[in-house]
């Protein structure tokens, strides 16, 4: 079967789907995008995230590029004409295109909106069973990790580094040596008394869907929950570990650089998670593609 | 006349012209880019464009799209039919179109090079007879400044936030209030003893290279220069101040911030760099096309 992407109002074959050369997204990095996890065919989460791509271009003074009700009709075409039951939506909108300069161009170029979906992106069945290792870095990016920019060059060579040290993911560091997140999850670990904690919003991170969705079933479960920063020492002493995302849920962290976390099998407490979040995805955090 | 662009092995109509929607160019900002002013017909400083390009590749382990005398012919065969005499020629490498995930995609995916050209982009005759005004902000980007990626997000920002203040360019500042460069410009200020200082190269700045050619020509004229960071205040106190880049050349500075500086109009010893400059390339800065 073959993909089909959706481009400026376009539902193209995938092979032929293409934004100009002079993009603002191509050329500036001056673009926001979401990527949603879609389960039995529902997107999860899918009001969060909708709620998440408003105030990134909020942030960035650039316009949606159609109504919120329309943009879900797209998203549902484009998961449909893939057929897509279980896999991901990725929406991604730039200021348009326009001749090369920095400034924002005039109101009058519309911004470029794209949207695709593929099947079958969840972490396999070992790494979940077995769980991962993480590598840290330092972390070298913008000073606007909340927005969620296609910024992303530093993370893509972190996850380059992680993957060439053996490991799934890299966690980067702040100057004061407390984690921050990974490349594309948010970073948790598990005290030995058995408290989760993970690093409070701000501009520092990005604030995870997945994050927040973990948060409240935690609490709501009766375990203990801080958001607060902690360094890689504390990581790697540790009682378990975990990343969550869109992608990888609350996938367990075994090793972080060269410490076994965990005796190197995934914790209880991460089992939970997991569990929690995989009875929520098959629950409440499949929505409607159309609310109201 | 219409415009030209070459993508990928194949000269476009511009209106056509387009990468793949998962190019990770506009995916990740996974991508470098030069700028190479045309005057007369030549480029300037080619040499030291391309000198500059390979390394930015090599710094992200990204490919040469085709070596250097191929990739020299098409700079000069999309200025030749776009009829740019006095304009610039844009450039700009991807690490090619792959299904989207952080890591480098396998070494069998081509990287991508966009190339554009296009007439008269140089400061007005006003700006540069009245000079033009600069604000600070803080400088926001990722560590890694030396490297001439496309992920020109902040930068973006911080020269819109210019633009809103009615001012030309915006001076990013580092957490010790030292200036480090424009949006896409080096800085400079002349002491009041008739010193020129521009911060040192690092992974702080980029290596402007018309930064470079200034430096070396105002040795050659006997001007005392220093290369050290200086700070927001020292600026504002500083007898004159200037920008220089590919397009701007040595464009003078006479307000920063609220600061009138040299009296509110361009001074003279910037007014002897823009002359050298012009010299420079009308003389030895404008290259061949083809070297050796």
């Amino acid at each position: 079967m073959s993909r089909v992407a959706y481009v400026n109002g376009r539902y193209l074959p995938h092979a032929e789907a293409a934004v100009h050369v002079e993009d603002r997204g191509l050329q500036f990095a001056d673009g926001v995008y979401e990527v949603i996890a879609i389960v039995n065919g529902r997107p999860i989460d899918l009001g969060g995230h909708m709620t998440r791509l408003a105030r990134s271009l909020r942030e960035l003074r650039m316009a949606m590029p159609m109504p919120a009700r329309p943009l879900r009709i797209v998203l549902r075409e484009v998961v449909r004409r893939n057929r897509v039951r279980n896999g991901i939506v990725y929406l991604q909108v730039s200021r348009g295109a326009y001749k090369r300069d920095h400034p924002f161009p005039p109101p009058s170029v519309l911004p470029s909106l794209v949207v695709t979906a593929r099947s079958g992106v969840a972490p396999s069945a070992s790494m979940v069973e077995n769980g991962v290792g993480v590598v840290t870095v330092a972390d070298q990016r913008w000073a606007r990790r909340d927005i969620k920019s296609v910024s992303l060059l530093p993370n893509v060579l972190a996850k380059q580094h992680a993957k060439d040290m053996g490991a799934y993911e890299a966690w980067q560091v702040d100057r004061d040596g407390f984690v921050t997140e990974g490349t594309s999850t948010n970073a948790w670990i598990v005290t030995q008394d058995g408290t989760l904690v993970t690093r409070p919003l701000g501009h520092d991170i990005l604030a995870g869907i997945t994050r927040d969705a973990v948060l409240r079933l935690a609490r709501e479960a009766g375990l203990t929950v801080e958001e607060r920063p902690f360094t890689v020492d504390e990581a790697r002493a540790a009682r378990e570990a975990f990343i969550s995302s869109t992608t990888a849920a609350a996938l367990p962290i075994v090793r972080i650089d060269d410490a076994v976390i965990a005796n190197g099998v995934p914790g209880s407490i991460t089992r939970q998670v997991w569990d929690l979040y995989e009875g929520y995805m098959a629950g409440p955090g499949a929505e409607d593609w159309i609310d109201g």
